[in-house]
Order: C-alpha cells, then structure tokens, then sequence
C-alpha cells in the first residue's frame, strides 16, 4: 500500500535523524536551555525578522494550542475561531478543558473574515449585559486552513487591524505553516507572519521532524511567564534538545521551506491529474492537501493501491477525499498515482460521472 | 566538564536511534495505532505478566501525571501524596489546573505509610459534613521515590490494602522505575507493581529514551475512554511511533533493565566513596541519585570540574547535593569523580569535618 | 413607569416573607440540614411521585447549571443544547470554565429534537477516531424554552428514548418550569418530567421566591456525592432554611402553580392585544413570555409607559420585544397596557404595517 | 436545646425582613443594577472612605472566595494561605477547581507572617527554575481568623508591604469582620482593612443577614471584568436588591458593628465564666468564637440542654469545642449557660481537672 492519507506517515526528514546521532553523547542542560534550543530560536528569530520574539519549543499541535490560547485569555474570555478550526472540531474539547469557549464563526473556504470578527465584538460590546457572555479576547485562524486553503496578505492585514481594534490577540496556527509559504500563489512571508501575529507557531511534526512545534511570541505581553505555562500544560520536555537539534537542522540551510515546496509540487501533480480526469474539487488548494470528488467505484479501484482519507459522502456514488503528500512522498509513487487514476477515469464510463461545483 | 546534575544530559540509547533510522521510511498509521506501539504494549504486558492491561504512550512526567490523574478523578476528589511528591512540588500546579487537589502528607525518607493513607481517610469520612472537603480517591506515590529510596513489597501491599478498603486507586508514578527494580534489595518487581497498582507508568526519559513514558493501566476501570484524556491533554503524539519504537527497543532485549542497572553500580561506586570519605547523606538511596553532604569548600573544587544540583544548604560549611548517574555515565567518568573526591577529603582538614544524622 | 422586561422586577410572594418572618427567630442546623429543607424535599418528591429522588436547593439558575452539568460529565465529555440555550448564550462560558464543551444543535422554536441528538451520537460513534472530539453525554433542554415555547410530551419521550439509546443523561432546565406546566395546551406534568429526566430543576427565583432553584435528581448515579459537588462550586448556602422555607410556602398549598398560571394568563391578554392589533410574533408562545413584533414608532410611544426587553430589530420598522409577566404583575396594568397598545395602533396609518411571518 | 454552634442559627435581623417587605413590590432592574445596591456600595465606600472603590454583592463565603481568588490569578499562579485558611480546609477544593493551587503555610493561633510570605517568594524566585513551581501571587488571609483571633494593624502593614516587594495581591476573609472590628483589643478600622487589602469582604451571612457578603475591591487592577467572574461562577443574583437591601439595613444606621459587638459581648461573658472555672482555651480569641477545652464528663452534661461544635479531643478525658454567638444570642441564655457552666465545674472533682496550654 502507498499512503497518501496525511503527512506523519514517515519518521523524519534522514538529516535530522543523523544530527541527532552526531550529538548524542554531548552533555547538555535540560528542559530547552541547552545550547541547540537556543540556537534554533536565534536562527527563527533571524528568519521572522523579529529580533524581540520568543520561540519555545513544544511536542505537538494540540498541546500548543491549549498552551498558547492559555496564555492568551483570562477564564471570561473567548477564542474567536472558524467553525472548521482544529481547536473547534478535532481536539476533544481541550480549549474548554483549560476553561474557555471558543465562539465558532461560519467559515468559507475555511476562512473567517475581519468584518465577522469586528461584528461579533460589536455585538457583545453593545449589549447590555456584556458581562453575561465571554468577551472576546483571541482570534484563532489556521495558515493553510485546515482545508489546506491560504489567507492573502490582504486579509491577514484586515484581520490584524480589526483585532487592534477591539483588543483582540491573533494566533496563527502554523502547524502546516510551511506548505503555505511555498504554495503557488502564496503572497505572505514568515516575516509578514512574524508581523501581524501576535503569536504563532512553525509545525514541525507535518514537515519533516519526529515531533515539534516551535512556538514564536512576537508580542512582548504573551512573552512574560509563557513557560509557566508549558510546564503546567506537561510541554516542557526534560531532552528539550530533541527538539531544539530539529529545528535547527530544518532551518539552518533552508530544509524547512525544501521540504514544503516538494510536498507542494507533488500535490500540484495531483491536482492536476484529478482536473485531467475533468474532477471537482471540494475545496481548491494550493498545498499539500488535496480535496479531489471521486467516484466511488474508481475510488475503491484506487484503494486497492492506496490509502487516502475519506472526508465527506458527496452523493450516492461520489466521495469527497483528502490526498496528503509530505516532504517523504516520491516524485515515483506520485506518477504511479495519477497514471492509475487517469487510466480508472478514462475506462470508467463518461455518462456516469458528475460534476461538483466546488465549495 | 562532566555532569552528574540529572540523569537526561544525553540523548538515547544508540540502540534506540539505530532502529528509529532503520524504520523511518515505513509508512504507518498515526496516533499509536502503528504496529511498534502494539508490539511494545504486547512486550510490556507480557513483562508486567498482566493481560488484561492497557498500555499507552506519552511524552514526559509532567503530562503523564497530570493525565492519568485527571482520568483518576471525579473533580471533587484529592490525590494523596508525600509532601515531596513531584506533582506536589515540581509541575507548577499542573494537578490543581486540572481542577483537584493534592493532600500532602508527611513523609520519611520521600515515603508515606498505608497508615497514614488510612487516616486521612478515617478522618474525612467521619466528619460530619465530609462533603466540605475533597474526597480522598486517588494515592500518588513514587518509584523510586524523589530521593531515590524505595517501598519495600510489604510497605506496597499494605498500602494496597488500604486502597481497597478506602476505595482508592494507587497510582505509582515511575519516571525512574527501572532504577528502583534494579536497586540492590529491592525486592519488588515489574509483576508486583502490575499487580499492585492500578495505573502506573514506566519512565522511558530518564533510562534511555529521547523521550516518552508508558502508562501501564491495570485496572480495566480507568481504562475507558482514557486516549479521550490523551487528546484532551494534548498527550497523543501524531507520529507516536517514535515512542513505540523506542520502548520496544528497551524492552525486547531487557535493554531497559541493564541500563537501569548500569547507572546503579556507577551510583554505588560514588556512594561507596563517599562513606570513605566519611561523608554523610541527606537520604540513603540504593538507587541512581546519591544524596551526598559535603564540605562547601571541597564541593567548590570538585565544581570546577564536575556539575552536582545543589539540593540543601545544611549549615555555613555543608552542602546536600544531589549526583546521579545514568545509562550513558561512564565508569571512567566515575573512577575519576571517585578518585578526586577521595583525595580532595583527605587533603582536608579532617578537624573541619561534621558528621550529619540521615534525615 | 410599569416593568414587562422581565419576571424578576418584583420581591418574593408576600407569603413567602411571611413565612420567613414567622421563623425566624427558631434555630436550625445549617447547610440545607434544617427541617424547612427536609419537609419541602419531600412535597417536591411526593409531587413528582419520584419517592427514590433527591432534592437539593441552589441559590440561582447558572449556579445550578454548572453545578448539575458537572456532576453530569467526566472531563471529555460535552454537553448536547440548543444554541439558544441558556447555557451557550447568557452565562459567560460558565460551563466551559468548569471545563466541559457544549455542543451547540440548529434549533426550530427555541427546541432540538430527538433525530438530531441521534445523529450527533451516530457521527461520534461513527468516527475513525472518536476520541478526537468530545464524547456527547448529557442532554440540556428548557422547559419552557428560552422562547417561552413548549416540548410535547411525545417529543420529551422521544428525546427520552435516544439518550437511553445513547447513553445520555436529559436534563430539563426548569427556570420556569411552572409557566410551562400550566400554559393552555400543555401535555406535561411534574409526574412526567420527574419520569423523563435525570436531573431537572423547578426554578424559584423567576416565580414568586426571593431567590433558589430546586434540584431534583431522579437518576440515583446523579445523586451520589451530588452534595460535593455543590459545596465545591460556592452552592451551598449556610442558612439553608431561606431557600426550603421558600419552596415549602410554593409548594405545600400549590401556590406556585397558581402563580405561574396567573403569570401565563396575563400574558394570554397581551398576545391576544397583539394578534387584535394585527401583529405578528416572533415565536408562538403558550407562556409568560410574549415576543411581539411591533411598528418602532408604536413602540416608541408604549415606551414611555412601559418597559420591555428588545430582543431583535426585525427591518428599519419594525423590532421584536419580550414581554413578560409574572406573580406580581396586576391585572390592572395589563388592561391598560392593552388598550394602550390597541389604541396606538389603531391611530396607526394601517399601510405602515407589515407582517411578519413567525419564525 | 440551646444552641452555641455557629453562628448561623437563625434567620436575619428582623429590621432586614422589615425592609424586604416594605420595598418588596417595588418593580427594580435585576442582576445588582437596582437603587438598593447602588445605595449601599456608595454607603460601604464612604464608611470605607474608598470612594475609588467597587463594591459586589454575592451569596455566600465560598462563592466570594473562588471569585475573587479567580479574578486575582493567572492559571499558573498560585494562592499563599495559613494552613488553617478557610479556602484550605473547608471548601472541598473550590480554589482548585478554579485551577488554582494553594500554598498552604504553617500559622501560629490561625495566622501567617510577613516574614513567611517574604520567605516563600524568596524561595521562589531564588531557584533555577521558578517555572516549575507556581508563582505566589496572592496572599489570603482572614480577620477575624477561623480560631476568632487577630491580625494586630502593624501585623497587617508588614503583611502589605511584603505584598508590595513581592507583586502580591492581599485579600482579606471577612466572613466575620464586624466580629473582628469590634473585638477588645482591635486596633483595625473598616478604612483600614480598605487602605491595606487590595481586596476583601464584609460577610453578612454571619452577621445578621439571610445572605450575602459585599465585595469590596480598592484596588482598581481588579476592578476591570469583576462582573464577568461573578456571572461566570453562577454569583450575579437575578434579584440583586435582595442583598443591596440587607447591606443598606446593616450600614445605614451602624446596626452591623451593633449586631457584631452584641455577640462579642455575649462572647466575652461565656469566656470569663470559663477561665473562673479554671478551663484552658485552644485559642485566645477575642471575638464571637470561644474555644474552652472542657473535661468530658461536665461537657456531657451540658450537652443535654446546649449544642456546640466539636473541634479536637485534647486528650482521653477532655475535649476542645467551639462555641459561637451571633446577632440572635440572648443575654439570658448566655447566662443560663455560664451558671450552668460554674455550677457543674464547681461539682466536678477539682483533681480530675488537667489545664491545657493554649496553644
């Protein structure tokens, strides 16, 4: 079988594994003050071109959400988010866990945008009793969304002044942060991130490392007392060099983006087989998730070979599902991919095949 | 300089970064549905010799303590521990942030008594509005305790019996356990623990792992539902394999053990050092971490080429410290600390010297 | 001015401070532990013939919600309400700070039904991963609804029916309980929500007490340490008593039926003002609460006299407003506010108007 | 039966149920927005001579102390208290429920020193890693304390200003406060407590009210959002005036101080009887609780006709108990009690007696 179903199918990217090697018997202090953690944050701090940042290293996306969100908020107050977002549908209610509601807002395209955000302050603010549901405190979004789709830098610069506005922090999730960096189409950098967060993080588990996600503080007041936090959340790892040594090596020559970038173009390949084979999309994406409508009976033919991720039963004979590529996936097995599914959709007969308007 | 502050200064076991190399281009499912995290909870149950357990894998202490309890508990109900408990000292109140409180009790030698157990429980139940306080559910204790001393089997099963009689569950925290099952005179092994506790883990951080600790779960009660706390808890690594594999590195060949052991021997070696040189110790630990009290001014010269954590400050001239070994502390290492700590004492004034009673 | 915002504008029923006064000068046991609490859990029992029930008293509606809904839910499980409700919308995350999600479902007249309970639980179940979103476990509904609008019996058993499939507990928010069992065309009794529910509450505050909500806990796994549970979140009240002496006085001559039937027949008059009038109504309210749409300018007159809740701006016309009525409000000032109302809108150029249809 | 428990017997002050009763059809705006509690802050602040002051009015001790401890913390911060601190032993964790850790430190007749808070920071903030402990951040302290001693005004100033060198919050219990003010000896004014507390409490539930303590919050830092932690806890009564109204009737005409003195006066009578009789005290309190350690057999026999509270089995013949009084405590019973107290002392063998050192 060839899975194509995420992007944490494989270990990590050969030249973290031999790093870790080359520096495991050197002595170092615990708990990320060791000399590898603090020459990460050096070189992401270089990067972001945010001298004044923060960065922490964390394990794992959901662990940096509920840390960082806790950060952000007192027990009143609440996380703006999309409906679709992570933290909303797929994280086993850990935000309310740490005691805060997330206020869902409808997405599009898994997108959210300044004017919701601006309507819903202006609606708590103006009733009555404000006091009598959370304010609004933090606005959570995904770059790629969960859909694998981008915010322009247009939108992110309405968001960020909307969000000054009204007193609002902005935590950008960057678990698949690099994929949309190198998407085509992209027009933000990291430092563009670096400069409307007011906090956010690299995902290093779906590029290339084991685990780890760095977390980056551009704003000074969420910097005070954040490892409080993540020792209290269990984030602070005793061997924090196993992740300081990743991010390094992602960083230091460009790997991290590389890496991203083939993931990218594979999935460009894909998509464009699927558009070949005149199939919709759910959603279009320009990284390395691709929402492609197939019909059933081709796609239990391609199961036989490869493993995807069912996402949505479209109608009775159509299915809607994710295909993930990674910085592991081979150029071969790509052209193995969409060979086949060329070859399926051609045989299958045209009169049966459907058209989605894509949403 | 050489480090003797901790036992995590190094990386992983050789063996265990070998066979992250070896596998790292399989592809697998994520999220500990993999086949190493199977075969590795197969291992270890076979070891603990209990088929009905459960096994899960998690990142570090922190998060483990705060997760297992959190599982223990109804949120009105309290942990028991020794007052030095790690979750009652040292994790910024990652228990009460789950909402319960921990009842310190007394402790001698980093231990509590089944009697004492017995009369917290004595004592809340015959109050006459027993509600006003937490009830008491859940017993955390250490093996080996923070200052590396051990329960003996009988001290284990009588706390045990106390739990059942007072509906408890006993939660063995084991970051270092296979320091204690390796100590000389101990007399507890893995099956008694499996037997005795109903949730316990085995620490895979601080005996040769990058990270990653074993939750053992016995008791088919906290069973249910407990990876519904994993992914709250932010506890459920994508790429979990990284911690199957490596626990089924340690545990295939009795890797585990003999490294535990290792660090042992080297402990005793330094403690038998210590007793020439006519040294006291704040604790008497068969295991890993030696609790030496040495003269400030001989403690100065052994820091310039060795690190020790200062623990306690026992008058103007002496100083407890704490030195601990590990799976990666070599015996050459400690033939010197040894060597220099003995000479050091002699060419001290022996009249400076003050003999301090075990605490 | 004459107050038709709210049903709480007003005291408690004479009777009720009578009572008061009559007692209070006799010592009793505090904590709820006084014979005015024993003999009114009784009659509330006896009444909802549920002999195996418990009673208990709290001091409001929010504390009483989050109170029950924690002892309804283990850590990972949500909470299944209308996104009208009460919960989700009017009390500052109150339930998500004691760490639970709720899980917001469309709602049609302030009302969930059975067939969405049943495909939340479905998707849950259905889920590769389950364990990635919360676990749904208990059932939050208002009888009546924040509409003022009614659940049959047969759509309150059928709701009954799935949570037993689903494993779910139901629980009946009572704030105004009494306006629902005696509106015109009510099919539910005490005895039935006593049956149906798990957990429910009979509300005072809102008809005719100073202050207290009574718990009746018919489900004997929600009884168990219930006590705790309500110490812990501030819900106990030392002098107990106020709040028995309260529900006796409403209970022991079925005063507080007969309240709530005065409060609803007087808000019977106003709909039927209104529906004379011509205008339409928000929702179809059998109870105190009356949601008319009126003509701002018509509004605006009424407004000098009156005062009621705004509840929606409908168009640039025309608002929706909450009327309510209560125990204290006097037949007098009904007739007058309605011949008011018919008045002004006769005057009322008649082409101004719009319907609206009820939603 | 007589009883000297607590202090809570009984309802309220009659002169309160007056003035429920006079004003009880007055229509008022809810949730602590009608002229009653606006009055009354207005009054408290002058007599508090804090006109920049706020002042909220919740339910109960419980409840005021997880509010208030909520608004002055961070997650990670943590709580500094007398081991004997209410919020310690008698609350069923209510502060841990909040996420929020307690450091309890050992008292000396129920108090705390400036010295040991100053101790506790340094410690702190001294170790490599404060992170991995909670930060201290509030110190919660009582007056009078739960064994009815108090903090003299130099003790309370050194208290402030280690508060001050240290970023601490000082909130003070006053369950009891009027007791406190009024006692023999207090050389602590109502300005006072407000000049030094950043905030406090002034209970009524124990003081001759049905319910209620008024908040008072000096310090303008804690002001902000105050409301959405008392909506969020279930503390915003929907009929507010019911507290406003007993905090006017307690302040307007110095009945509180009045009622207060009563009881420490009838306190002081039962004291003298008990030092004539030659008992021992647990504590010296000067205030409404007395704790004499009585022989067993002669506390027998006054437990026919009066009830107190057990506090602790000095030895196997003697008993310390708690006996309280309050508004409502009669002249005549105190002195049928004491009689009967000298008459049974007097009869008792002079040699079974044992004097107890206070402790």
């Amino acid at each position: 079988m060839l899975w194509f179903n995420c992007d944490y199918n494989e270990g990590a990217h050969p030249r973290i594994l031999e790093r870790l090697a080359q520096t495991n018997l050197e002595q170092t202090a615990g708990y990320g003050a060791d000399p590898y953690c603090r020459q990460a944050e050096e070189l992401i701090k270089d990067l972001c071109k945010a001298p004044q940042a923060q960065v922490h290293f964390l394990c794992g996306g959901t662990q940096t959400n509920l840390t960082v969100l806790a950060a952000c908020s007192r027990p009143y107050q609440s996380i703006l988010s999309p409906v679709t977002g992570h933290i909303n549908v797929h994280e086993t209610g850990a935000i309310e866990a740490t005691g805060h509601r997330i206020e869902a807002l409808p997405q599009t395209n898994g997108k959210i945008t300044a004017a919701q955000i601006a309507q819903v302050c202006k609606e708590h603010w103006e009733d009555d009793n404000p006091e009598f549901a959370p304010q609004p405190r933090t606005v959570y979004i995904s770059f790629p969304t969960e859909y694998g789709t981008l915010y322009t830098l247009k939108e992110l610069k309405e968001i960020r002044r909307v969000c000054d506005e009204n007193h609002l922090f902005l935590f950008i999730d960057g678990a698949r942060l690099g994929y949309g960096l190198t998407a085509p189409g992209n027009d933000v950098t990291l430092p563009d991130v670096a400069a409307l967060a007011d906090v956010f993080y690299i995902g290093g588990t779906k590029i290339g490392a084991l685990l780890g996600e760095a977390v980056v503080i551009p704003n000074l007041k969420l910097q005070k007392d954040f490892r409080y936090f993540m020792k209290q959340k269990g984030g602070i790892l005793a061997k924090g060099r196993v992740l300081g040594i990743q991010f390094l090596t992602l960083f230091e020559d460009g790997l991290y983006l590389e890496l991203a970038k083939h993931a990218n173009d594979m999935a460009a390949l894909i998509k464009t087989a699927c558009k070949q084979a005149g199939f919709s999309f759910l959603y279009d994406s320009p990284t390395n998730q691709q929402f492609p409508i197939l019909p059933n009976d081709l796609l239990a033919n391609l199961e036989e070979t490869y493993c995807f991720a069912h996402i949505k039963r479209m109608d009775k004979n159509h299915s809607a599902i994710r295909i993930c590529t990674s910085w592991a996936t081979r150029k071969e097995d790509v052209l193995q991919l969409t060979a086949d599914l060329l070859k399926l959709a051609k045989e299958q007969d045209a009169t049966h095949r459907v058209s989605f308007i894509q949403q």
